[in-house]
């Protein structure tokens, strides 16, 4: 989606992308959007908006204060870098705080509460459009065992962020024991194949997956955060090792395709 | 991609796959498929051409003769779940071998080698068709710290699969120090949400992406596999903490966008 202005703090994404749809489609009705489309938003829009900036020189602070957990931390020549969970669940190198895309001097914090924004920027389109439309929006991880970065979801609303397949049947008429799709995570790394990371396309919009559009209230992308206790991959750390290997787990780790 | 039909061993993809996409554009020449067209090919289909099936019973050794390190295991009243490294380094419960959309008895183990079945994929359609193409092999895998699971690139032919960004500019005209994008990843994901779980799509079109498409001989997917020593996100592991957090890494740990 083209024509998302720089944002700055105390800006309605509501109104922004309202204008920018506008703009694009040139219908002042709808905004040339349709039931069913998903819109998902770069969560450093979000971070600007909310004002969550501060000063560079207060970065190591500020992932501080961010940080619940670190997992994992190192000394180099240029500091320390620390990958932690955050108080949002989310597990990420300097708790998700950034520098890129932000003016001189500034680092931005990861929004407030991307749940709540998310319902905010989703009941505020349909209402504006009248259509029923669901928001991802997403950020950007390392992964352990993967080299590169893809986006995720941290922040959904009116729509389903896990499909779970559970009990449905196969090609061949079997049940499937453990699929669980993490549908938000994988319409946040679908469309950060369109909006890059330079900045221009901050917004971008799903059409044709009608059928993961849910209403509001739907569980937001809080509910893709793992907690320990049942996150087998988590196994290998050291929480778990001292631990020992006897937590509940549920069987969402398997895999079946 | 519709109208693939059940794959059986010896089957080969590339006339497979030539006669859906002849059969859904109506077009001979070019089978509808278009330069930098994407196709993405979920592994189980590969298998099945491949004839890697086993025996249900054989389960478990053949889990073990996949793997190459142990990441995590627990035993639960069915039996043992094991989350491991595989021959093709990739982390993955019961090393990627599964059950779902196979013949009852039956247990499919992944591809011998992805990589070159998609460079034969890649190659096959490019000559068939005079069209420039790419391949992309997923398969489905759970996360770390994530609840449900999402699709992966394990096989790639024909595209660029990292993004490598740094040393390019964002908006404010600052370099981008860390950001490598996992595009065969996001691709694979992206796709997934397309076909599905039920075995019925194992095959979809990307279009528009076309500057991720590259020559056939581009590094392919197991270039995205991270190895320990340069993964910080691995740092939690049983393993970093015994080895101490000094090995050498890459910053592609960090993140910014």
């Amino acid at each position: 989606m083209p024509g998302i202005p720089e944002i700055v703090s105390g800006d309605d994404l509501v109104e922004v992308i309202a204008a920018a749809v506008i703009a694009d489609s040139g219908d002042t009705q709808s905004g040339g959007l349709e039931d069913g489309d998903i819109l998902t938003v770069t969560s450093k829009i979000v971070s600007k908006a909310e004002g969550r900036a501060v000063q560079a020189a207060d970065r190591e602070q500020a992932i501080t204060d961010e940080t619940v957990r670190v997992v994992a931390s190192r000394e180099h020549p240029n500091g320390v870098t620390r990958i932690v969970e955050n108080r949002l669940g989310l597990v990420m190198a300097a708790a998700g705080v950034d520098s890129s895309n932000t003016p001189d001097g500034i680092v931005l914090l990861l929004p407030l509460d991307p749940d709540e924004t998310a319902r905010h920027l989703c009941a505020g389109l349909r209402e504006r459009f009248g259509v029923n439309v669901g928001v991802v929006i997403t950020d950007t991880v390392g992964r352990p065992w993967r080299r590169g970065q893809a986006d995720i979801a941290i922040g959904a609303a009116g729509i389903r962020v896990l499909d779970d397949l559970r009990g449905t049947v196969d090609a061949s008429g079997r049940p499937l024991a453990v699929s669980v799709t993490a549908v938000a995570d994988e319409l946040a790394a679908a469309t950060d194949l369109v909006k890059g990371k330079a900045g221009g396309f901050p917004v971008a919009i799903v059409r044709g997956l009608a059928h993961y559009v849910a209403e509001l209230e739907a569980p937001g992308a809080r509910s893709l955060v793992r907690v320990g206790a049942d996150d087998m991959f988590r196994l290998g750390t050291k929480e778990a090792w001292l631990a020992g290997f006897d937590e509940a787990h549920d069987d969402t780790d398997l895999k079946e395709d």
